[in-house]
């Protein structure tokens, strides 16, 4: 194992090419780390902005050995990595972080909502479905209507169908291909809040303020930062991501989604183990932004400051609507992220915006 | 030739893979464009964030060609790249800023200085020195002592040296190899200033605050910034950098070195055709920062505000300094940025640190 902390000049691997993985490798490089990309996608937005690129799937052994080679930590920047591909990099001696576990958990919704409530977290009533019946009786036990959804795969709003009645649970299970599924309460919240937060390797934590998400066709549209005139909504978020780092022994960022509900409580609908959406106002807007203090984190250097230097309203980017860029460059108060993608299909993430704003 | 702006997803070339080449390629994956870089050193710390590398001499007139093939817009990060290299990619069809013309001037310090007066612009008095019937003339005509520099090349205190008496000519010019050179009068000076300018496509100017200079040994130290309580110093900076940016009919950003005399007066050291040392605080400290300016301006995108948003106190790290990265990720107004060189030798640019204090 190498020593950690990790020394600049030290190579940091990043399974996943994407957006995310593109601006951890930017925030990587101004500490003097080199990145090299683990990814299926030739041309990833990540690996051109990286000192190399494997160009390989992921569970691919024998690209895993030349990662495990070449770098002394590495990382992922999305949830559907196979759990096997880091177990065998940890194998081969190479320090990987978030933990497997973290993964683990959050790839499958029955999972992540039984390891929440197991350590003490809440969320919305929640069954697991194997098939009809198991949906029948949650419609009889947790009430109508039920969200179902796969156990695992799915984002944005994909793979998901509310179920009202019980003659409907054969159809809506075939819409899900007959997946494993999870059939989920409603949330009745009054506004959707995330919290991203960190941990080190030496089990210090790092907490961003807390912040409103402003989703359309479940996908995320907007971030405003930071929430303001909440404080039972700030405690509780903070209180729940904490014991959720701690839970996890989790080394790194991760982003935990929450609903305020009509009373002011919060129940936790989902974490993701990395960097996220709900965190690119952090960019702009915090002392130390979430892809920097992923990389503290990881390489075992002590977390930075995390507060706030300016409100932010994130805005992202979707489809053609990147084509938007002459107007947004011409906005004094708006930084601009585009992520290098060829092909603006309809909704996809083709970068964002954090309009600033004087804090009070 | 390309339209201009340039839009997202063109491709920038850099000449150079120095800490500036690796900053800008930074800032311009930020706005989602591409870069490739031009560079003899292998593993060069730009080529380390860029999407591509072309390893030759800047006269190499296939890679110059392949460059011109692959890039919308071509930019320089040193000053010591050959004028004529410019000139082919220009001939070649592709967008080259800063113009050739600023390069070749600031590449001379006896035509920087005339070019300077020229335009009104008040440097030191300077003579030209090819030869020691030169310089002893000029130390009759401008008083002693002079500083006698070689006209190109040289950097960071290289290449010049004091002279007192006529008799000491033959063996100064001897100690500068017998090239070319420039002799100064002293500048009398009770601080160094600097100030930052870009200009835009269409003739907009953009000005940071004010900085004072802080040297050791010939080579930049610290930057403090912004300087306060001098309104006479910035209205006169500010004067100087815009008529210069426009008598070059410059484009891109441009550091502007500056002494402030006992009366308050400033005179013009030099400027560098490139992002500066001196502008390395706008990266913490200012709204927009001085390579994602410089991307702007070659892409013939509006330039961003400049304001500064904290005081910072920028500190090189020099050689053996970067081993401090241990201590310094621990300090929470510091922002480190590390520049991926392998070899700390003595008095080398590893990485600078800006250390941030809240504006008034």
């Amino acid at each position: 194992m190498p020593t950690l902390p990790l020394a600049p000049g030290s190579t940091i691997g990043v399974l996943g090419g994407g957006q995310l993985g593109r601006m951890l490798a930017l925030a990587a490089a101004r500490l003097g780390f080199d990145v090299v990309i683990l990814t299926p996608e030739r041309d990833a937005p990540a690996s051109r902005v990286a000192a190399g690129t494997i160009e390989a799937a992921f569970d691919d052994r024998r690209a895993l050995q030349t990662l495990a080679k070449t770098c002394q930590a590495v990382t992922f920047e999305f949830e559907n990595v196979p759990a096997a591909a880091l177990e065998a990099l940890t194998e081969l001696g190479v320090e990987v972080a978030p933990p497997v576990q973290a993964l683990a958990v959050a790839q499958d919704r029955f999972e992540e909502k039984s390891f929440l409530n197991g350590v003490g977290l809440p969320t919305v009533a929640f069954a697991n479905v194997d098939g009809p019946q198991d949906l029948r009786r949650a419609l009889r036990e947790l009430g109508s209507p039920l969200l179902l959804k796969t156990r695992s795969g799915g984002y944005d709003g994909k793979g998901q169908i509310w179920v009202t009645r019980p003659k409907e649970a054969d159809e809506a299970l075939a819409s899900l291909g007959g997946r494993p599924a999870i059939a989920e309460a409603p949330a009745d919240f009054r506004r959707e809040l995330a919290i991203v937060a960190a941990r080190g390797r030496d089990g210090e934590i790092a907490l961003y303020p807390l912040t409103e998400s402003h989703h359309e066709n479940g996908v995320l549209r907007r971030t405003s930062a930071p929430v303001e005139g909440a404080p039972r909504a700030v405690a509780e978020a903070e209180r729940f991501a904490a014991s959720l780092l701690n839970s996890l022994e989790y080394v790194g960022v991760l982003g935990l989604e929450l609903f305020e509900r009509d009373d002011g409580s919060l129940l936790i609908n989902e974490f993701a183990p990395r960097v996220h959406n709900t965190g690119h106002w952090t960019l702009d807007g915090c002392e130390v932004d979430q892809f920097e203090q992923h990389i503290r984190a990881i390489a075992g250097w002590p977390l930075g400051p995390t507060a706030a230097v300016a409100h932010v309203e994130m805005t992202n980017l979707l489809g053609a609507e990147a084509g938007r860029w002459r107007r947004l460059a011409r906005e004094p108060e708006t930084r601009l992220w585009l992520y290098g993608k060829g092909e603006a299909a309809p909704g996809r993430k083709m970068g964002h915006v954090n309009r600033l704003r004087k804090l009070d």
